[in-house]
């Protein structure tokens, strides 16, 4: 399907096809190193990657991070990190910024400026530090993350409370269980043994999963991903470019979709089907011309249980209403119809925000590759999802391997 | 010329024209009112500069701003302007920041998406409140604004101490005066007489420049660009939409350039010639197909009197050195070779960060449309220049009117 699709889209329309490169991860956790440390890490591994190039073929940085303000009191950080790198810029160089989705917005930018003939080679590195000795500024960062003037001040600021009113809906309105959501942490705990760079390598039973310390009910530990340090970076280039610059099959971003319906939680038009997220998936099914079910492998934004079983019906991978169902019958497992969070997820790697668009991407790249850690057999098309705010704004992009 | 460009350009890549099609700001200065009612004031002036066009025709939405996090306490800025806009994006909708350089960062980012076909419509808005009670908000922004491992530690935050070393070397090197330095607030702050919404629209006397306080010499008071409460918006289009959603003389961007040599003081090449400008020019310049004396009015980034006279030099508008010699003969004023800061500049203005090249892309649009205030008359070709930091990252714009 994609050999003529490149013809069609270079006939259609004469613009470059943008592919991934190359890809590499700080390791992600409780760590002590400070930010900079950590995007240090991601940039190295990124670059040992792929052996066929070095800091000197990137002409462009694009820097993903939310809390970096207050959490690393770093401002104006794309030239920072582009010094710290040894890379040189010379046709973007910015900090891209929505919040728990900055990582693949930093993506989409890049894509658009590659494709566009403004940047051949780009860097998206994202990454936070948030374990911190000074707990009140990733507590002060939260509040300002919600509208302060209206959910801020109503206290909900902090997601568990958001996502377990969501939960509670989806339960009472789909008939989803405690222990559908309970097994979607057991399959991404389990798929993190394979990823040694995420937070957690522990497997949890559902036992465990069901009888954890209660956050927001019904939202228990497990169903909650945890507070995370960590970076990770993506090099993505023009199709001419990357064929000169890797001997791996080339992958290929084929669409993207950005959508936002509503900032605060009184605006959300509708709790337990995210139309925004539907609005950005139609844009990237439609720009890569494929099909929910031409989808063979997904890292979706599991930042809790709930937000991954309403992710598998709002990308059109089972019908409304049947994502409790779709991870009980195994299909978003191995195997199963669409493997879901195959390295892990939110739940088991953790959540640094800048960085998790940009892990989703490298865990994309080697399925379809045929290089992951633990494989999708045959995978050509992927795609990623990543979601920021109260549910405001859902980045989907859909990834796809040459023929 | 730009005819012939056009086709050439059409046949070479296929790709599409952008053009900026509505622009308008809020009222800067000191003002009783919060970053989001400035955003407001500055969404609807956009929208009523273009009757053509409502918030339902807008796809896209980049805002730019550096200080949000701290001065208004609000990350995750894109969805709520878009919602207090009531606009519902559906191609990009992410925050920009590259400190001073924000406005034109989101500029170049949504020109790549639009000319990449990821997005048709977007508006592009910046603007910080930065004065306020808690002044220690603002002066943690700027110690964060610096490497602050490096620079911070050194006391290096503060922007006049840096540019003065700049000056007293300039003055060293090529006889750069005083005079010809207050030169340039003479000429800003006569040309901000023609902008309501500018901070000042108050002329000042070379006399009054140079025996005003010194701040850190030989900067003195009218030689630093002032703290500025503000918002400025621009809605970019594909040549197809800019057709069908205005009836004036389009005017497109023609090329962009952004680099970053460095970021902290002690990497810095060479401290009167700005490396990473000549290569952010160089790049604008060869993509737009012109060279400097095709630029018939520019906008640079004025933050001091300095800069402007380094920025004539590096912009190729006269040979190195004689950026002093260039505005005391009037050459950069109305009638002279290359008018800059038309509409005042940072000086006369205000510098709300996010908002600047924003404003910068206003005035270049209003010239070339001939539309201007005061008009440099015949302009069709003009030209933005906006940096950030520690002189670590510059960007270049160079933006044409249909012939």
């Amino acid at each position: 399907m994609f050999k003529a699709d490149i013809a069609l889209g270079s006939r259609r329309c004469g613009m470059r096809n943008v592919c991934v490169i190359a890809g590499g991860m700080s390791k992600w956790g409780v760590r002590n190193a400070s930010q900079r440390d950590m995007f240090q890490e991601a940039g190295r591994a990124c670059f040992l990657d792929n052996p066929h190039l070095t800091n000197k073929d990137v002409d462009g940085l694009i820097v993903s991070s939310a809390y970096t303000e207050r959490c690393s009191f770093q401002t104006h950080l794309a030239p920072l990190v582009a010094e710290h790198l040894g890379i040189k810029p010379r046709s973007v160089c910015i900090r891209v910024e929505l919040l728990c989705a900055s990582g693949s917005s930093g993506i989409i930018t890049a894509y658009g400026l590659i494709k566009a003939g403004v940047a051949d080679v780009v860097m998206v590195i994202g990454g936070e530090k948030l374990y911190m000795p000074q707990r009140w500024e990733v507590f002060y960062s939260e509040m300002a993350s919600v509208d302060h003037d209206w959910d801020g001040a109503q206290g909900l600021g902090l997601p568990p409370s958001a996502f377990a009113m969501v939960a509670k809906q989806h339960m009472k309105q789909y008939g989803t269980t405690e222990e559908q959501m309970a097994m979607v942490s057991v399959k991404n705990r389990r798929n993190g043994l394979n990823n040694p760079m995420g937070q957690f390598q522990e497997p949890i039973t559902l036992e465990t999963a069901l009888n954890a310390k209660a956050i927001v009910r019904p939202m228990k530990l497990y169903d909650c991903c945890p507070i995370t340090d960590g970076a990770a970076a993506v090099i993505l280039a023009c199709e001419e470019k990357a064929r000169a610059l890797t001997d791996k099959p080339l992958v290929y971003i084929r669409g993207t979709g950005q959508a936002s319906l509503h900032n605060m939680s009184a605006n959300m038009p509708n709790w337990t089907t995210w139309e925004s997220l539907k609005i950005a998936a139609e844009q990237a099914y439609k720009a890569a011309r494929v099909k929910p079910s031409d989808i063979h492998v997904a890292q979706t934004h599991d930042c809790f249980t709930i937000s991954e079983i309403i992710e598998y019906e709002d990308l059109g991978f089972c019908p409304k209403g049947d994502g409790g169902r779709f991870v009980q019958d195994g299909l978003s497992d191995f195997g199963g119809k669409v493997p879901v969070n195959t390295d892990g997820g939110l739940l088991s790697c953790g959540h640094p925000f800048g960085a998790t668009g940009i892990r989703q991407a490298i865990e994309i790249t080697k399925q379809l590759r045929g290089d992951a850690a633990r494989q999708v057999e045959g995978a050509t098309t992927g795609l990623t999802h990543n979601l920021s705010g109260f549910i405001a704004a859902h980045t989907v992009i859909v990834y796809g391997r040459e023929a």
